[in-house]
């Protein structure tokens, strides 16, 4: 499907429509000189654990991976991360700034008649912070959170729940996402992806190409329009 | 169990009984000042990649991920990987060094009235060329690769056929890592766990300890005399 009159767009949240590194300024107020590694190494043993605890069946949610992550981190840095820092941090995650142009993203969609949703690793209370904090919540047809079925992405199970959401076969999705192992998984399941590439990454080989990529949501509304960026 | 008379003890290969980074050499001389961060890449997307294609049960073998990962890492890194470079370091991967004190630990166990056994994501033939490149064939009673099962780890079943193979429960049997999430996913399931902390790395956060630890194998040869290394 392309050119979609009314498309219905699926998003990935944490770095595809809010920037997991916007906890970055607070980090380096935290400790100087280290906030970029901080924020890097958070975010990588937070998905690394998301991959493990599902692989080994022992879920817990993403607000304690979170924590985990971070306790990790600052292990693995030698931070003295006190109870105020590691507090701050957290909070901090609650309200990551938007990406620029993600609001007027999602309402050019909207104003083409499309639907909107998200399918997210977080928890439905952390997507709310999200979304309320950006002054996005109501955007949204569905805000869907893998805590439903405890397995985090790219389980398939998880890109089904979006399928079952909007009573739509994969094909008939546009699931969009900035992280392209999220984009792989997506692509592996069937769903029509879109890739934002904001890092300029080679693409993962996994065996799958994403329907379509671009380097920001702007491209994906030019996608949604014109059809472009096609990878095939 | 500690102080087994005659311990039965599996051991993870890449990283645990041979250095995956004794490729940076090879890497350094095709690619001058860029080996280092090339092994690193390398084996960090080879690990995403295994346990991505576990999640999206999506299996190919390690050798597949492997060269997947590499290539991969060329691209990221912006290396004009030839077809020649990329055949030697591919090549170089059947010929890992073992770490120094491999071979005599091992010899020291089988001395104790031990047996031995790997279990790892490799192929078949990759621990084959690797065994005998370093002169370790015939030490081991079992040498078990995940592509029976076609998972890698940390998935459960995993860890289920070191049981197997030997005829013991999960506790009989000392399984030994340097990689923390592997020591994890097996404490997971139930194995009498040593981790080898070669970099010095925090303890995992996933809610899970391994029963000892040390720095080399030669704690784990301590260990397995002595009782020495025990984290709870």
């Amino acid at each position: 499907m392309e050119h979609a009159d009314k498309p219905v767009v699926v998003f990935d949240a944490y770095g595809t429509l809010f920037d997991v590194h916007s906890v970055t300024d607070l980090a380096e107020t935290l400790f100087p000189e280290r906030g970029h590694e901080l924020s890097q190494t958070w975010r990588s043993k937070q998905l690394e654990y998301c991959f493990l605890r599902t692989l080994g069946d022992r879920y817990e949610d993403f607000w304690s991976i979170t924590d985990s992550a971070l306790q990790y981190t600052a292990g693995k840095m030698g931070l003295d991360l006190t109870t105020d820092a590691h507090n701050r941090l957290m909070q901090a995650y609650l309200a990551l700034s938007p990406f620029p142009e993600s609001p007027k993203v999602l309402r050019a969609i909207q104003d083409m008649g499309g639907q909107l949703g998200i399918l997210s690793n977080g928890t439905d209370s952390m997507l709310d912070h999200l979304l309320r904090n950006a002054g996005m919540e109501g955007l949204f047809t569905h805000v869907i959170s893998v805590d439903r079925i405890k397995k985090y992405k790219p389980f398939p199970q998880v890109y089904q729940m979006a399928c079952d959401a909007f009573g739509l076969s994969p094909r008939q999705i546009h699931f969009v996402s900035s992280n392209g192992w999220d984009a792989s998984g997506a692509a592996w399941f069937g769903l029509t992806t879109f890739w934002v590439n904001r890092q300029s990454a080679p693409v993962e080989q996994l065996g799958v190409a994403p329907h379509a990529m671009g380097a920001t949501l702007d491209d994906l509304l030019d996608h949604l329009l014109h059809g472009t960026g096609l990878t095939g």
